[in-house]
């Protein structure tokens, strides 16, 4: 990037504070930035290092002042700063150009214009990939698999057979999507496995991190919403739905046919239950164990969980047990006491 | 599939109750099922759905009558669906034929009549694999490898050198068998790795889910004992041993040199430390954490882990403790009260 | 291997007690050998089982003396074992031998000498490997990696553009080196996608297990320390810095950018939160959570984790809730009767 700070303002529809003819050269955080960079501030408790960041430029909130860098003042400063990133990274974005000529490609499949195929894919027949669609090194798309447009498939995927992905995806390396979910019929101590025949539909605008396990239905279909944000190492189970934007952190593992509302967050490592329902809006604090539904809005803590201001109140009084044990103690003794002091007076 | 309701109940060798020559199109579960669909009843909590399912057809038990849907009455509802679906999903499961020319095999390999390879799968020297297994997709098998008869590896698995995979076993993709087991001797601070020189050892009709980990043996073999299955995202290390027809459910990880005794059932996110045993017919509940051995028929559940009803009572204390701590303020009180009054009685 | 115990004694600087014409042919442990093999005693309480092994010699410290087999004395049993078991798996470690016609190398890819390339290996513009390093067969190395020398990268192994991978370090199947950091700036319920314009560097002699995802930076730098060695399934955000000799056991999670200092040890399925600092020689147990920083040496336990002492002390009590409660009961009915005698007693 080489721009001046009044070329990236005017993209931005902001207003300069300082020296507008500034060339800035990368992006960067406050404390990690070098003469050349722009920064962001969003964080009013970040305002002392707006004196010592080495940032040639800050996009700061309307009402921020600041000696040193120059300014450009926004309603938004993330979404300010994200734009200009974004910007740098869509040019920066390795491209796969073109179908390479180790791909195996099904002569049933059908590509759209400009999708790029990287070496050694595989896709099988009845496969339809939309416009614009990159798929990395190494990654398999199973037979009758639909992709859409601008998806972003990234090297070793592997998507099974039937499995439909949305528009503007992005896949992470190392996930599978489609695998059997995990059901078993027990008959004198035998499992027999249950056929796994539906598939699972990944909407648009979801990112899905790497080596994370979904699987497909029993019958019908595992739904990841709209706008659905998944991290590393995550399993989702069969026939599980996530409503629209909900946030799934790292590890979490989600049982089979649990629904979540739209714009829940699991944090890192929750577990949930099977069959289970979490309202929209709820969060679930790390590592914590869900295996009741949860209502709209509800902050869980715990393993199993419990509402988070009843939990910390648990957690509270947990930590003061050697306390309260003492109390308990000292209420033994000042009774045998008074025992001791009435059986006297008794006796005379 | 198409067929009559005849001709699937003879192949059961169940009783139609109703219109025998309705044609069945395909299999569903009782809510989703719709015109043409075959489904099953085998939980009598779910009677009140017969008469709302679309179902053409359903699988009873031999006591269930329902007015709407045919009936194809059985001694097992479950088994004999899943015979219906199984048959389906033979003819669904995408084959592999032949080898595909893009595979580099080695010579020195050995692949018995009807083994299917994948396109950009590598075999390595001295690798043995039994008829009709076929290997998917990107995936690798190590030198000397050995894979017994009618398995399924899914595409994208890595087999290390020198396992050994037995037939009827179904391996997901993503997964890693035979990845070096976590062991070092540290001197002086730093960690000198200790050579894995062990195996794996998968026996006949494992599942094994997506993005599992198994570690060969320091010396010796990890095994995962006769139709023993596991979920995806598991971690099993070196020298492990499961028995028979264990359930170990996703994102489980067991610890180094511990064994499991037939038929176990680990949880979601249950973890296992290392040299333990754990009974034959345990069950471990999710998210717990065992650190002792377990007996035979155990039910387990916390972290670290206690027998499940004892664990239940030491929760509902946990979660009364605000109720107790009040308990012990009246007391403090009444005791107060007590000693005021017997001081008067005594001052007077 | 086929060597007299002599000719290994002479190796290890050691002092034979026994036949030193003895032909050893292989390695195992003191319970698994059998004769012709070699082991050895370093933990006194197996001493016992010298007395069993079918192993034909043992490497011991100097002043454990033997019936039966003979012995190898040194300073450091566990030590002189593991020299001798790197000599032999050094003979067994398959090498890649030049690169294989199948793989994809860019031609603006630099490789030294002897750097060895699987089947279906894709190479991306700008990367440079290091002398004597092998990348196994259907590994991505994206556009401007660079890798060290002597590093071994198993199959299947996905390195995104721009990372850094040192020398002498090993990187196991299934893993991904720099994945997208999860970061999304949520405007209006929406979650837009904060670019990940850092990378990651693993630095020399680290060891990564299977299936492990490591994410880029935001800004800047993910980094692996040097001598780290990360178990299996391990996930590890962004901006996330450890020190040197950390041992990070299987299915940990470590949120984004968290700092561990030297020689830490995080036991398997703990989960540390972000933007904390865990300090050199910390140790947390198997399946903590740390939501606050950890001192140096520190140990700790539980979710939410607590010093180990302490939180042995309040698990101690947790587990005695029932007997309190009685203790409590016990009180009440004691005061119950003090009050009641003293009410008769006011009566007359």
């Amino acid at each position: 990037m080489r721009k001046t700070l009044s070329e990236i303002s005017n993209f931005l529809g902001g207003r300069v504070v300082g020296d507008r003819d500034i060339v800035i050269t990368g992006v960067s955080g406050l404390k990690e930035a070098g003469p050349g960079d722009l920064t962001f501030l969003a964080n009013p408790k970040y305002l002392p290092l707006l004196k010592t960041t080495k940032a040639s430029a800050v996009i700061v909130a309307e009402d921020v002042s600041a000696e040193g860098p120059a300014l450009i003042r926004v309603a938004n400063p993330s979404l300010a700063f994200t734009r200009v990133v974004a910007l740098i990274k869509e040019s920066l974005t390795p491209r796969i150009r073109g179908v390479h000529p180790t791909a195996v490609i099904s002569p049933d499949a059908v590509l759209a214009e400009n999708v790029g195929v990287g070496p050694h894919v595989v896709i099988e027949p009845g496969v339809r990939i939309g416009r614009g669609t990159m798929i990395g090194a190494g990654s398999y798309v199973g037979e009758k698999a639909v992709v859409g447009e601008e998806t972003l498939i990234y090297p070793n995927v592997t998507l099974r057979e039937d499995v439909s992905v949305g528009s503007r995806v992005i896949i992470h390396s190392g996930s599978v999507i489609g695998c059997d979910g995990f059901g078993y019929l027990t008959v004198e101590e035998k499992h027999m496995k249950i056929p796994q025949m539906g598939t699972v539909v990944i909407e648009d605008d979801v990112e899905i991190g790497a080596c994370v396990t979904i699987d497909r239905a029993r019958f019908d279909r595992t739904v990841i919403g709209k706008g659905t944000k998944v991290d590393n190492l995550v399993q989702i189970a069969h026939n599980v739905r996530t409503g629209e934007n909900c946030i799934i952190v790292s590890q979490v593992g989600i049982a089979g046919s649990t629904t979540l509302g739209k714009n829940v967050i699991l944090a890192g490592q929750v577990g949930v239950a099977g069959h289970l329902h979490v309202g929209d809006g709820a969060v679930v604090m790390a590592q914590s164990g869900i295996s009741k539904d949860v209502a709209a809005k509800a902050v869980m803590f715990g393993s199993p969980a419990d509402e988070h201001r009843q939990a910390a109140r648990t957690l509270g009084h947990v930590g003061r047990l050697s306390h309260y044990v003492e109390r308990i103690k000292a209420l033994e003794e000042k009774i045998a006491s008074l025992e001791e002091s009435l059986k006297k007076r008794m006796d005379t």
